[in-house]
């Protein structure tokens, strides 16, 4: 796991460099289409969140998530006429995934890939496939597979018509590569070892019983990844949520012994709402870890680890980095091999 | 608390009456209507995932949830012309439900709200209001306000054209009265005894760490709302999820310290993968509880709980009481007030 964070930037670079050329593909494909339509499980369906995002937000479609059982349990029907439907799949051969899409297009959809499996029955069902260049990837926790998953789904964006600068994702790699030459391992220490142990939060003898990880807008993607990780490699009880979410219920659960993890870019309007959730949780008696945010949100956390500097569109790409290597060493901290979780293996099958 | 769970009944026959005639005002309201979006947080967020499921196996219309930040923070402008816009609120009062619905007419959506607020600034803002009559709910925690919104929701879906049968839905609450007299807190004592303390767990002196709450299909709302009680309620760490994407990922989470507890109708095509999910669960070492599921779920489950005697499409509004009992058990047990936990008030604001 430890080896694919580090091949993010290379990663990167050969997908941006196979996808970027290809955004008029996209366009002729979604010509008459109203609104895209996610399909996606696991790390790819917080991927699909941050697609439905910037969709939304900068391409001025309607994007949401659909539901795979539908299509794979009820078998129901839909008019999809107008409709984009775009499977996300790091291996291509997750079987529900391949019928939903398959379904999607019998009911009238246009359909596209986003994979890292070339020749998958997935990029064989759809009329367009994005495959991204990962190379192949072996910790059962995806790390290089999602952040290439979010820059084919920036090229998505760019190819509905969304006004975004291609070069700002051209400078991603770079700056995840200075993100991880950042001295991110020293910064995160002190949250692995509260995490691991809690050395220092009375009344929480052992491991931190659960965590919070929140974020708002475009970052709640990287907060429901990172929250993801947790709960595959360190087996941590992690809710990811958008803070707007965790006012309506959850909130009750944060105390002393449960810290939260603060996701957000440096600018946005999603930030300002991020640092009052950082003052609550603190006055609530609990932790407040920050990954990314700026200054602004450091001043108000118990602890901050720097993010990327991106502009917020981009920020999920390097927010996750930071969380990414936080799972691996909380992962190690308690023993636990984070390329071989219990329970998991590469290829999900649901259908 | 205890007393609104009791008062159920009477809230949906009394939300029926209402209701059920005006489902041609739905029918009128959605002509040319291509798909239903869902504007809800919370509970009411757990209701719209019924609704979701319904309209679509059911009434043949995409139907998915939207996200609020795209209207309040980014002010992101959609062509929503041939949506059905649904928002839902207990109270009618949250901004950010307003603010997003009154976006969403502004895009050229038609507008919905169901809501127990009868006179509440959402059912001011929408083109057709549907207002359950719940009576005044006092506990933070929602209950008769959730069950009445799935039976507002149910007549939605008979107003867009489903094949339903009014007469199971009138036979509801008739059904929920025998659920509440049927021994329920006999049954459910092992659960709650087990959570709050788990005695018969090895290796597990306090109380569960948290709990892992599953259904799949129209069940998935039921599951999603009991892990939202015993997060407000009870300040258990309860991930709700659906069996895929359980299996995706947070399966890890998953050993003797987290039981599970799994929802589903007595039949449906969504029945068989939750038997097999309580098979791996127990193979893990974990305890599984069943609610709901039949005999089928119960002979491969720790302990089962009866769910009601409802079809597929109307078991959520019956398998949501034996997790509100539960929840109400668990917090007193647990020392806690169930009417009024920590950091919660009735009406959320997050705008």
């Amino acid at each position: 796991m430890r080896a694919e964070i580090g091949q993010q930037p290379a990663a990167l670079r050969a997908t941006l460099d196979a996808l970027l050329p290809r955004s008029g593909e996209v366009r002729r494909l979604a010509r008459g289409c109203r609104q895209v339509l996610f399909i996606a499980r696991g790390t790819s369906d917080n991927a699909a969140v941050y697609g439905s995002y910037l969709v939304q937000t900068r391409a001025g479609l309607l994007a949401t998530l659909g539901s795979p059982s539908i299509a794979t349990e009820y078998q129901s029907r839909l008019d999809l006429s107008g409709v984009l439907a775009v499977a996300l799949s790091q291996s291509g051969q997750t079987e529900e995934i391949v019928q939903t899409l398959a379904w999607a297009a019998d009911c009238g959809a246009r359909t596209m890939a986003v994979t890292n499996g070339a020749a998958s029955a997935l990029a064989g069902v759809a009329e367009l496939d994005f495959v991204t260049l990962a190379g192949p990837e072996h910790a059962v926790p995806a790390t290089k597979t999602f952040t290439t998953q979010l820059a084919a789904l920036a090229v998505l964006a760019i190819g509905l018509g969304a006004d975004l600068d291609a070069g700002q994702l051209r400078a991603v790699p770079e700056e995840i590569e200075r993100l991880l030459d950042s001295g991110l391992d020293a910064a995160l220490d002190p949250v692995v070892a509260e995490l691991a142990g809690a050395p220092g939060m009375p009344g929480v003898p052992g491991p931190a019983d659960g965590v919070v990880v929140s974020g708002r807008g475009l970052a709640y993607s990287a907060a429901l990844e990172l929250a993801l990780k947790l709960k595959e490699a360190c087996y941590l009880h992690a809710m990811g949520l958008s803070w707007a979410d965790l006012l309506h219920g959850p909130i009750a659960v944060v105390d002393a012994a449960t810290p939260a993890i603060l996701v957000a870019a440096d600018s946005g309007p999603a930030l300002p709402g991020t640092i009052d959730l950082a003052r609550r949780v603190t006055a609530a008696g609990a932790r407040a870890y920050a990954i990314g945010g700026g200054p602004g949100l450091a001043a108000v956390s118990s602890h901050a680890v720097p993010g990327p500097r991106l502009p917020e569109w981009l920020a999920p790409l390097g927010l996750i980095v930071p969380g990414q290597l936080l799972t691996e060493a909380l992962s190690r901290r308690l023993g636990i091999d984070p390329d071989s979780p219990r329970g998991l293996s590469k290829v999900t099958q649901t259908a």
